[in-house]
C-alpha cells in the first residue's frame, strides 16, 4: 500500500489542519504512504466548494452518507461538528472504511463506546485526533518515561489555559452551547490534558472536580464561522450552558497524583497547554506555546550543575525532527497534524492499530464524564463506575 | 516608642533568620523602631550560648518561662519547635508581652484558637511569620489587586514544590514525624500557599483534597539539627507519619476557583513557591525562586503588544525597594524577614494590629484542617464546619 | 495576474524550503497570486527527478540555460550554490524573467552589483531571500520602530550563534571552502544580521571587525549533501579556508551603535539568530529559536509595572497571523519562506519592487566586504569606500 | 588573628554596602576573622555622624589622614569618590595599613600603578572591590572553566546594560563629569566586564572600541547624593563629558574572542550585567538580574537531552551557599560584598594576597585606557602598548 484515498467530512478549522497535513506529508515523509485527497464534504455547497479548491481536494460533495459508501475511499476523516461524529463514524465503519475522527469522539461516553464497538465489529482501523501527542517535545517526554529515565512517577500536573472568551461581551458561539459542544473548557481543553495523562502516565482510578461558568449570559452572535463570531454587545443575551473552567484532582493506577485545570478565563494565556511530570529520577515540563521545547531535569546530574535543561526538540535524536529542518529551526502547530497523519498512514500500511485510537477516545470520555458526575454530585467518582 | 526589646525562644533556622532581621533593620530602615536583642532562649545551654554570640544577642537563657516574665522584654519571638508554640504564647500573653510567632501557629486549630483568644484577652499585639507576604513582588501583586487593576478574580493556582526528601534513603527527620511537625508538606508548605491565598484573594468556602506518603518508611537518623540530618541508609527504618504531598481544590467566597499543591517530591524544584492569579483585567505570576520578579499581564495593553511583563520589583515604585539598592540590584530570602520585622515594629509603634497576625494563623489552620478532614473522609468540606 | 509560473534552479535545503512555500501559499493566502511550480532544475538528473516528484514540480530539467529562456516561465528562483548565482541571474534577467535569488546574492560585491544592474537594465523584478525578515515577531519590531514607538534608536546588537561544526572532527564540507561558499560564518550567518540591521535600523557608515578560524584543518568528507556530510575522523585533512567566527562593531547613519557576532562555535546554540534594539522610548528582543516571540519594553509603562513583555506574535494584530491558526498556535521556520513568497507574488501582481531585493543584497555584500577588509587591514573601514 | 580593625573612608552607596558586609559577616561566617568597625570617615560631619550611627561604626571622623595613621586600625577601606582613591591609598600604605579599595582603583593607569607600587613597597595586603566575582553563580562558572569542563574557550561576550540616564532631562550628576568619574559607562560598568573577563578567561592582547555620548548636554542638578539627584528640567544645561556607551572587541591571549558593551541607554535594563562563554565542551550564561542562576550547557550530554540547564547556585555544592539558607532560597546583591569581605578577612588571616587585588585593578585600568586610546585614535591598540 503506497497511498490512502481519503474522504473528509468537515471543512472548518480542523478540516483545514487535516487538509494541510495531507498535502504536506508526501513532501517531508516520502517513504510514508501518500494520502490522496479524494473528496471533501460539507452541508454548505458554496462553502465546501471553496474549501475544496483552496485546500486541494479533488472533489467537493454535500452528502456524507454517499461519500462514506464510495468505493474509491479508503479512509473517512470526520471533523464535522462533534454532535455529528457518531452517526458518521458508525455508517462509515459499516461501509468498511477506516476512521479518523477528531476529538471529542462523541458527546457522551455511551456514544463513544458505540462508535468503538462499531469500528471493532467492522474490523476497520480507527484513530482519534489527539494531535498534541505528536509534538516532538512530547514524544521526548514519552521516551524518557518509557526508558525509565524519570523513574517512578509521583506527579502529573497539567493546565490548559486560554483567554479568548474573557470579554463578557464576546458572543454566545456554538462552543458555549452544551447541545452542540457537549461541554465547555472541560471537553474542549481538558480532554487534551486527559489524553496526555493517559499517554504519558496511564489510567486514572478516581477523580474529584469543580466547574464554574463565570459569565452566565452572553450576547447572541449575528454570524459565526469556525472559532470566530461577529456580534454586537447590545444584542439580546442567551444563557451560557457550558463550563468556563473545570478543575479536577486524580489518582493514577500507578500511584501518581494528578492535577488538571482547563479554563478559558486565564488572561494572557492564548494557548498554554502545559504539563509537568515529577518522577523519582527526574522531571519534565512542557508548554505548547513553546512547543519545540521540553524542560528536562535529572537527579543524577553532577551536584554542582543540577537544573532544568531547555531541550530544543529539533535535533536528529528527536522524533520527526530529521524530516524537517536543521537543528534549531523550529516547527509549529500544524506539524502536529502532519505527524499524526504519518502515524495513521503507517498504521494502515502496517495493518496495525493507530495510536491514539477510539479506545483512547473512550477512556478520555470516561474521565470527562466521571469528572462531570463528580462536579454534579460533589464527590469523588471512580472511573470504574462509568 | 523608638525601640522594642525582644526576647526570642528558638535558635535554629528561623531563629537565625529572625536574628538577622533584627540586626539589619536599623541599618536599612532607620526611621523604624529599633529591635533590641535582649535575650535568646533554648534548651541546650551550649547551643544557645553559641547562637547568642554568633547572632548578636545580649544574653542567652534556657528557661523560657522566666524569659517571658522579664520586665525588660516587650516582645516575645517564638520560633521554637511547633509543638511548643502554644504554651509559650499563652504564658507570654499573660505576662503582657507582644507576640511574634512563627508559622504554624499551632499543631491544631483548637490550639491556634486558644492562642488567639489568649492574646486578645491580654490585649497584646500578635503577629505570625508568613514571611512570603513580604517579598516586594508579592506586595506588587497585592497592590494591583487592591487597586482593581486585575479586575474580578477568576483563578488562583498555587504550588509549593520541593525535592529535598526525594531520596528514599533520606533519614526520618523530625519534619516527617506527625507528633512534632503536625503535618508534612501540607502544614509546612501548603500553609504558606493558604496564607498567600487569604492575603491576595480572600476567604475560601469549600475544599476537597488528596494526600499521599510516597515513601512509607525511612532510615532513622543518627543526628539531626535544623533541617539537616545525618544517617546511614542501612539504619533501622521507622514509619513516615506525615504527607509527602497534598493537593486540594477550593472555592473562594468571591467566586474565584483555587488550586493548591504542596509536595516534597518534585525533582528539580528546590523551592518553587509559586502562584498565578487570573482576573478579568489581567494576570500575575510569581515564583519564589525568582522572588524579585512578578510577571504581569493586562488585557488593555495595545493589541499588538500584549504579553506578560517581567517586572523586576526593585524600582522606587515597589514596596521596600528604596531601602535597599538601586533598581536592578536584587534582594534575597532573608529580606522577607526584615520587611516582616519592619511591619511588626511599626505596628507596635502605631499601636495597631500587625499583619499578618494570629487571626491569619487561625484561618490558615482552619483550611489546613478542613483539607485534612476532606482527605480522611474523601469529601468536600466547608470551612464553616471547622 | 492571478498566477506566477516558476522555474527553480537548485533542489537541496533551500530548494525544499522554497518548494514548500509555493505549495502552501495558495491554501493559506488564497487572495495572493498562485505560484505554479513549472520546472525544477539541477545538474544531477536522478536527484532532480526525485526532488520534482517529492516537492510537486511539474517537470525536472537539467539545463538551466534552457529553463531561463522558456516562454512558460515568469519567475526564476535561484537557490543553486552561491558561486552559480551570478551567471544564472544575469541570463535570466536578459531573458526577461523576474528573479528570486537566495542569499548571498553573490560571492563578491562586484558580482552582486553586476547582478543588480542586469536586473535593472532588463526591467525585471528582483527579490533576495532574507527570509528572517518575514517572521511575524520581526515584522512587529519593524512596525514599532516605524511608528516611532521605540523612539530614537541608540543600540542594535545582534548575534547569530550556531554550534554544528564545534567538533574538530566534523568534516570539511563545502561551507568551509572559500571558493564555493565565499566566506564562513560571516557570509552565512552574519549576512542575515546585516540585512536585519538594514531592515530595522538603516545604513551603516563605518565598521571594524575581527575573524578567527579556530580549527584550521579538518578531515575531508567522503560524501556530502545539503548541510550534512559523512566522513571518518581518520580521513586525510584539508585546510579550512573560511572564518569560524566574525565579530564587528558598526556605526549607523542615524547615530545608533551596532554590535554583530556570527559564529559556529557557540556550544548549545543550534540557531540563535537574535537581536536587541534599544531606543529612547523602548526596546525589543528577538531570538529565532523562539521565533514566535518578541520581547517588548516601553519606558512609558506605569512606574510599578515596567518590564519586558513576552509578546506571542500570533494575534490578529500581528503580520500574517490571521492566515494561520488561532492566537497561541505557533508557526515555524518554513513559514518565513511562505511569507516571503507572499511578498514576492504580491509585488509581481502590483508591479512594484519586492522587499528585500537585489539592492538589499548589494548593500549587505558591501558591509560584508567592508568587514573583511577591516579584518585584513586591521582598521576601521567606511562603507562608502566599498 | 581573629579580628581585623577597620577604618573606612566614604559613607555613601559603597560605604553602606561595605558596612553591611562587615556587620553580617560574623553571623554567617563565624569561622572567619571578624571585622571590627572602628571608625568611618567623611568630609561632612553631620553626614558621617549619621552614617556611623546607622551603619554601626564605633566612631565617626572627618580627617582621613589622621585615620589612616591610627594604631588601632589594621585595614583601610577606601570607597570615597574615585578621584580621592590614590592619595588615601598611598598614605595608608605608608602607614602600614592593609588596603581595600573600591573600583576603579584610580582615574588613570599611571595612578593605579603608583598605588600598586606603594602597596607592594609597604608590604601591605591590597584588595579591590570587583564584587561581582563573588556571586556563587559566577564562582561556579570559574570552577567549570578551571576544571576544564568547558574545554578550550572560544568566545566571551559580555554586556553591562543600564537605563538610568535614558531620560534626556536627567540631571548632570557627578558620574557624568569626567573630572570626578574618570569615564562614564566604560569605567563604571565596562570595568566590571573587563575584570570578569580577566577572572574567567585571562589576559587580552588587543582591543578596538567605539564610544558615544548620545545626550551631549543635561540640566545642572540642584542637589546630589550618592546615585540620586534632584533637578529641574528647566535648569541651565552643562556638557556631559563622559561616554554614555562604549563597546569594544578584544582578542585574548588564549585565542578566545571577546565582545564587550557597556551602556546606560538600554531601555528596560536596570542592571543587566551579563556574560556568555562558549567553549569546546560547553557554555555558560550569567545575568546579574538573576544572579542566583547560571545557565550551563555541556556537549557531552546525551543526544536527546542537550540543552542549557538553569542551575540555581544555592546548593551545598556551590560556593558560599551553605553559609546561607536551604537550597532554593536565594541571596541578593549585598551578599557579593559579604563574600568579598570573607575573602579579604581570610587572606589577611592566612597572610596571602586577597583576590582580586590592586594588580587586577591595574590590569583592568590598562584595558580601559587601551580602549579609550583605540576610540580616540580609531585603531586597534595592543594592551602591551599601555
Amino acid at each position: 500500500m503506497d497511498q490512502v484515498r481519503v474522504g473528509m467530512i468537515g471543512y472548518k478549522f480542523m478540516g483545514k489542519a487535516h487538509s494541510h497535513a495531507y498535502r504536506d506529508l508526501p513532501m517531508f515523509f516520502p517513504e510514508t504512504p501518500r494520502p490522496v485527497m479524494k473528496a471533501i464534504c460539507g452541508r454548505n455547497e458554496a462553502g465546501v466548494n471553496q474549501a475544496a479548491k483552496q485546500f486541494g481536494w479533488e472533489e467537493a460533495v454535500t452528502d456524507w452518507r454517499e461519500l462514506v459508501r464510495r468505493d474509491d475511499i479508503d479512509l473517512v476523516d470526520i471533523n464535522a461538528p462533534s454532535d455529528a461524529h457518531k452517526e458518521i463514524a458508525i455508517e462509515a465503519a459499516k461501509a468498511g472504511k477506516h476512521l479518523f475522527c477528531e476529538k471529542p469522539l462523541a458527546l457522551t461516553l455511551a456514544d463513544a463506546r458505540e462508535m468503538l464497538e462499531a469500528a471493532e465489529a467492522a474490523g476497520v482501523k480507527h484513530m482519534i485526533g489527539f494531535n498534541y501527542r505528536f509534538a516532538p517535545a512530547v514524544r521526548l517526554a514519552k521516551k524518557l518515561i518509557d526508558e525509565g529515565r524519570l523513574g517512578r512517577i509521583y506527579h502529573f500536573r497539567a493546565v490548559f489555559l486560554q483567554d479568548w472568551i474573557l470579554d463578557p461581551d464576546f458572543p454566545l458561539v456554538w462552543r458555549l452551547d452544551k447541545n452542540v459542544a457537549g461541554s465547555g473548557s472541560h471537553g474542549d481543553l481538558g480532554a487534551h490534558l486527559i489524553d496526555m495523562a493517559h499517554y504519558l502516565i496511564g489510567e486514572m482510578t478516581d477523580v474529584v472536580g469543580m466547574s464554574e461558568t463565570f459569565i452566565k449570559e452572553r450576547p447572541m452572535p449575528s454570524s459565526m464561522t469556525g472559532l470566530s463570531a461577529r456580534g454586537s454587545k447590545d444584542a439580546p443575551k442567551g444563557p451560557v450552558t457550558v463550563d468556563d473552567a473545570t478543575l479536577f484532582l486524580a489518582r493514577f493506577r500507578n500511584g501518581a497524583l494528578g492535577s488538571f485545570e482547563a479554563t478559558r478565563f486565564a488572561a494572557g494565556h492564548r494557548c498554554t497547554n502545559g504539563f509537568e511530570i515529577n518522577g523519582s529520577l527526574g522531571s519534565v515540563q512542557f508548554d505548547f506555546e513553546r512547543m519545540n521545547e521540553l524542560q528536562v531535569y535529572f537527579t543524577d546530574d553532577a551536584a554542582d550543575v543540577q537544573g532544568f535543561r531547555r531541550v530544543l526538540a529539533t535535533d536528529p535524536a528527536h522524533a520527526y525532527a530529521e524530516a524537517w529542518w536543521p537543528p534549531g529551526h523550529t516547527i509549529g502547530y500544524e506539524h502536529t497534524f502532519i505527524h499524526e497523519t504519518v502515524e495513521l498512514m503507517e498504521a494502515l500500511r502496517d495493518d496495525r492499530e493507530p495510536m491514539p485510537n477510539f479506545r483512547d477516545g473512550v477512556r478520555c470520555q470516561a474521565v470527562l464524564e466521571a469528572v462531570e458526575r463528580s462536579v454534579e454530585q460533589k464527590r469523588w467518582v471512580q472511573i470504574s463506575e462509568m
